[in-house]
């Protein structure tokens, strides 16, 4: 199986406009959407670029592994998300490869698709997003 | 001007052979190439993906920024490459808009391209390259 289409690059930041605000103006990258989540305390505004999108994400309670990500590095790039057809073949066949989830099944992220997060220690410390196209 | 085409996601490895091994046989991700920098002290691997190319670089140099970089944090996302047809303009165009840079000037990166990077402090902290297409 093949996990190769690069959907996003998740930027932690700790205030969303201001960074919004930089993209824009220095780089003349659009704002395409802005949301929360349903089951995470995060806000989220998606760049349009050519290639991949940014997400900008940050987080909503102080207590979040976000927060202490952010308090800890400051604002920066954090994941970076596949694009998948299928999550649930996906994640079935990272199982077989024996790589640890810190999502074993899927849930739904800020935009209403399905996502799940593999463990960093399974990707040399790399932390990687599965989110479902459709 | 726009600067809006995500080249590349460049990440910080202590052992590129290891992580490349990694992108393989989870992922099924293909090495496209692997370089050494004519003016830098790293080595690079880059993964071919759809939508943009991963960059794997490894220091050669254990004083160089990004060896101290990884003692610090560990494999880490590290950088986005932005692709800019002519690196002239977009650099001029980043000093009218009193972006601070950390190379004032093109120099030949690890394709023979020509790279600059962006100081973080004028991109909320996230360090940004830009990468000359041809």
């Amino acid at each position: 199986m093949k996990i190769n289409r690069v959907g996003h690059i998740g930027i932690a930041v700790e205030d969303l406009d201001s960074v919004v605000n930089i993209f824009e103006d220095v780089f003349g990258i659009e704002l395409e959407a802005k949301h929360s989540a349903p089951d995470q305390p995060v806000e989220v505004a998606l760049l349009k670029t050519e290639g991949t999108t940014l997400e900008l994400v940050t987080p909503t309670d102080e207590e979040s592994g976000l927060a202490k990500f952010l308090k800890k590095r400051g604002n920066s790039i954090h994941h970076i998300s596949f694009e998948v057809e299928d999550i649930d073949a996906a994640l079935s066949h990272l199982k077989d490869k024996g790589v640890e989830l810190i999502d074993k099944e899927p849930r739904v992220g800020a935009e209403g698709k399905r996502i799940a997060f593999i463990h960093p220690k399974s990707c040399a410390g790399i932390l990687i997003e599965l989110k479902e196209k459709t």
